[in-house]
């Protein structure tokens, strides 16, 4: 294990912008004494100041002692001049994405610094070996990549180019563990964990919106209520913004030369032409303002009648579901959704009152269930399902007949771009699923989600996923196909 | 059913050549009062002689009354300034496809035209919602997309931006109708519909020629005689000028983040790059003057010796064929293709004398027939199969052993991208035909001619054509699957 | 068959480079009167020192006659301003890689040759066609790539654009082989042959590093004596430069409309980020300098127990080697890979200990052999076979278990790219084969290799790999599957 630095080293933190600052906060209330600069020297001044009303805050909340609010508001020093970083141990760079402006910087910084110094990038779409290019000794630079805002968000990701040197980035590593974070290492690469593996989050909703399987209120709904989602992908791009959501999936996607698991989709082209920007224009999927009401998601009326059907399949997210219906024979089949559409599975099983629910990140605790109908289904049966679930204490929204409905294709297509980062030795098994929790919030890490739905059904939705579509974007990660090849019943991801 | 604007209304058109001049000529005809404005005054005092003149040739055709043509020039006026546009119930903007241009222009006429006045653009190519998108109020500004020449033309395609007030777009339909057009409603997304839904019919015949199926004018030939177009797609292309088509194919291609059905084609990036642009410049894939033949299509030399084959397949096509022909038992036999090369089929079905023909629109009246042989089909057979249909008095042109071949290919695959427009939402299954008739004069609507062939047969060709080539490019609209599998014998798109 | 041009005509080289100079030198060996220009005079007179140079260590060596060398030298002519081709009866471009410097000089050319005379350019990327676009007679332009170094290098592609005239290739491949070079004919189309059919070189050795397969001095190993190529892709990659090939390849990629044939990969792009440009910068995949060992390939330690393992399959390679094996019943099956991973196959054929080899150019003579082994696979039966090859002669390197393995999915790839290039019209199979043996030494055509191997195996394995990563990149050539439907056992591409 690789040793954090010392916990009264020096931090030199460039840029006191949101992230600069908060990564000073972080250093300073560890222990360091932290030297925070920016061009302008009054927007240092601004930033001290934003830290102690921070810490105050903390203090208030009794989540921070007063004392250890003194001490790290002591630690805390503007600098004037990039030569005050002269005895840094580390050196946190936050300033604008912009390749050349960074390397001018690091540049600079080489003159100064001491030969141990680690230099340090807070990039999140730079390549980490792109800014280390121009440097005398690029095998110190390393990426710390931290989340907004930086004081609650636990990831780190520690982001090594092609000459970073492997005890710079353990130390890095150690050091972020000693400031209470969660770091992860990852090789620079596009997009890294977070921005990568996290696409399909986007991607997969908008596809759903494209072929019209339901509109966006009902869809943030599933993915709230029953897949633990802590927003849906809509309100989520309202809240990022269109405009900056869309230009990271573009860099991605061009980045990835234009792989289709990361096209953009028509539907954000459209809002980001309309002007139509999310939160901060008033309006993106949803329209925001004093006077105006969020839409309701969809809800199946109250059914009266007959409420029995019977709930196929052997998998434990339908096993821990029936425990709580309490269902016995119907007219209705219902499945977990396994990528096919109902009416496909309608028609292959020959069994035209087929209904098909999507996962549930917890089938006992779930307060809202997505099914769909084949189009082959009798109105009774699908009356008579609707009310088992609404009789269960689930409300019951519709989503039209699309292969492998909402939680399920995207945390699906989640595990299968998590496997290809672990495949490409972008990083760990452990790392992606930290990331993703750590990171955007995930209720669970996709490879352990997977694991729990089990690998075989994660198999299953993305080859009917690519059967349905016929795309190279619903292709199944070599790593998913060689784990079930090895071991077909018993596949894990996690030990 | 939304009104039209009335009759008496004032229409105002901005820009006075080809486009805007046909436009302010079909609303002078439709009653309205018509303000027509350009920036060069020159060039609406000749528009507006043109329009005379257009007139008159119709009085002259007897297609028009003389007292008609009367009233139609009289209710036409030249606009000096922007500003006489205040009464108009309707602007149209027909000017140079710039989106600065655009959103300029329509940011002066918000400042003059009343609250109730419908602002139309006739772009072909930008999104109207990113033309909305500067206005202050978007909602009332609708795409009226016309087709060249427009006092032809019967297509409107009626565009909704994401902004678009819905009962504006009703307005402007029920208009257009009203102008003795025909009208579809669209979502703004790139191409539109016919400019998307166009796109297999140069793509396919691009991909045939690069396969050195035949030569241009064999197919062309072939899409004429056998498939009932008026223009085959390399004559076509050269009218249309190949700058301009490869300029729009790139466009969509871009548009739609490098979906393989939309890639150009190396073939016509070399005319571009030759300079070979088409008639205006005397050579495309033709070369044209005076002193020019135009090539002959290959055609089969006449066959004197037994004239039978078998005519295998129940489909309507080979059903109708076979009432010309009567076929009796032969060495050969004869299939509607499915996707399959003569090769292959003649492998899976272990049949050596396999022979395809391609569809055909009208087997009844069609003046030609193309044929494929396998590979391993015996001359023998061959001769006799072409003996048959040279004596049911069709020409018969060979195509080397492709998949799918050409009219077949091309229909299948005009009708699935008719359905992912559908599938979109971009537009419904009756607007898909009536556009593609109405605005690039196909023979009939590739739905409907999708359901005459029988969608199991399109779904059958489309899926070998994907099993084939292994490309994205030929991956069957999910659509397509499931109007099949909730119904696998007897499905139809139109009632 | 066309003439080459008289021996003693006129020849003019315009550009006096590392290509000016060679063809300057090859066309003067072979009997012409030879005009060098150059915009820089001194830069003409230091190419014919060069030349006279190379001449006299030809002579040296035996290689050429000294009363021969003195008449080569003696035909060579410096030009001093393009008027001076005015005689000529052929002109070869060789000047820098830009079409507006093409064209301009060109177009100046026209105004000062004679009628017949033929106009050739050397370009290696731009269009033929767009050369000869603003030319008044562009039918007389021709491409003829020559490749580096000339004098020892023996391809020459013939370029035709679409407006060349036959005859003037005709003569054009007619001279290339009076002059002792082995020209092929070629269409104007991106990357001609060799730059277009050599991209899976690197393209799959970067995909099996991406994937982790092993490190580049093994698979740089593995692809010399295993595969017979002369250098491995790493070192190769390393020679051409970084910044070359990424280039080379991204515009290979664009001209191809986003073929995931051709795309890119992120390594490349890194090390073209991280500056680490190959030999000339000291680092690319490997680290250079008179102090820097080259890394070892990984090999397996000498195993002493038993030996023995089954030696499955019944394809050629597996036979000459069993020749060499004599290899008895063992614990372990050893098969070539067909595509499938070696875990994959174990599952497939309920065959655990499932031992896969890489395809050996020469079963009897290499002196490497790379194994990769099912991950269901025992330790005592890896051991045993790692011994059996061992007692061979072989050393063993060990792959992790990636789909088709090194020396198999290069050449699989080769020759469906061989095949394509075939299909699409660009060139003749026999060309093709010629291309990759005499432009980049292939050991063997790789249309002759997939012959030796088998086309039924070839397809095999490009249909699992398709399989396996699910993406167009491992489409199957049309062609091939036509050959293979046409004659299921005896399919070969040469006669």
């Amino acid at each position: 294990m690789a040793q954090a630095l010392e916990k009264n080293s020096v931090v030199a933190v460039i840029g006191s912008g949101a992230m600069g600052s908060g990564i000073a906060q972080v250093a300073a209330v560890a222990g360091h004494t932290v030297r925070l600069f920016d061009t302008r020297p009054e927007a240092v001044e601004r930033a001290i100041a934003g830290i102690v009303k921070a810490l105050a805050r903390l203090v208030e909340k009794g989540r921070m002692g007063a004392a250890e609010a003194d001490l790290a508001r002591e630690r805390l020093h503007a600098m004037r001049t990039l030569d005050e970083a002269k005895d840094a141990a580390l050196v946190v760079e936050a300033v604008v994405e912009d390749l050349d402006v960074k390397r001018a910087l690091f540049a600079d910084l080489e003159g100064v610094v001491g030969p141990d110094c680690i230099l340090a990038t807070n990039t999140s779409s730079i390549s980490v070996t792109a800014i280390g290019a121009t440097l005398k000794r690029p095998e110190r630079l390393v990426g710390m990549h931290f989340f907004n805002p930086v004081p609650l968000m636990a990831l780190v990701e520690v982001i090594s180019g092609v000459a970073t040197d492997k005890a710079v980035a353990d130390t890095v590593h150690a050091t972020a563990s000693a400031w209470g974070k969660n770091p992860v290492h990852a090789k620079s690469t596009p997009g890294f964990i977070v921005n990568r593996v996290a696409r399909p989050y986007y991607a997969e909703a908008l596809r759903l919106l494209l072929e019209q399987a339901a509109d966006p209120a009902t869809i943030d709904a599933v993915m709230r209520d029953c897949g633990g989602f802590r927003m849906g992908p809509f309100e989520l791009m309202d809240l990022i913004g269109h405009d900056v959501n869309y230009s990271v999936t573009q860099s991605v996607f061009n980045a990835y030369y234009g792989d289709p698991r990361f096209a953009p989709s028509v539907v954000q082209q459209e809002l980001v032409n309309a002007g139509f920007l999310g939160r901060k224009t008033g309006r993106g999927f949803y329209r925001y303002g004093d006077d105006v009401a969020m839409p309701q998601a969809q809800a199946e009326p109250a059914q009266q009648g007959a409420a029995q059907a019977t709930l196929g399949g052997a998998d434990p997210v339908t096993h821990a579901l029936n425990a709580r219906l309490r269902a016995a024979e119907g007219a209705a089949t219902i499945f977990l959704t396994d990528g096919r559409s109902a009416t496909q599975r309608a028609l292959d099983e020959a069994r035209p009152d087929t209904i098909l629910f999507d996962l549930l990140l917890d089938p006992a605790k779930a307060t809202r269930i997505a099914l769909a109908r084949a189009d082959q289904c009798s109105d009774a049966a699908w009356n008579a399902a609707v009310g088992l679930f609404q009789q269960a204490g689930f409300t019951v929204s519709r989503l039209d007949d699309v292969p492998g409905m909402a939680v399920m294709r995207t945390v699906a297509m989640l595990a299968n771009e998590a496997l290809d980062a672990v495949n490409q030795g972008v990083c760990s098994t452990a790392a992606v699923d930290i990331a993703m929790q750590k990171g955007v919030n995930y209720p669970r890490g996709p490879l352990a989600w997977a694991d729990a739905v089990g690998l075989r059904h994660v198999f299953t939705v993305l080859a009917n996923l690519g059967a349905t579509y016929g795309e190279d974007r619903y292709r199944v990660s070599p790593l998913l196909r060689r784990k079930l090849a090895a071991n077909p019943e018993g596949a894990r991801i996690h030990a």
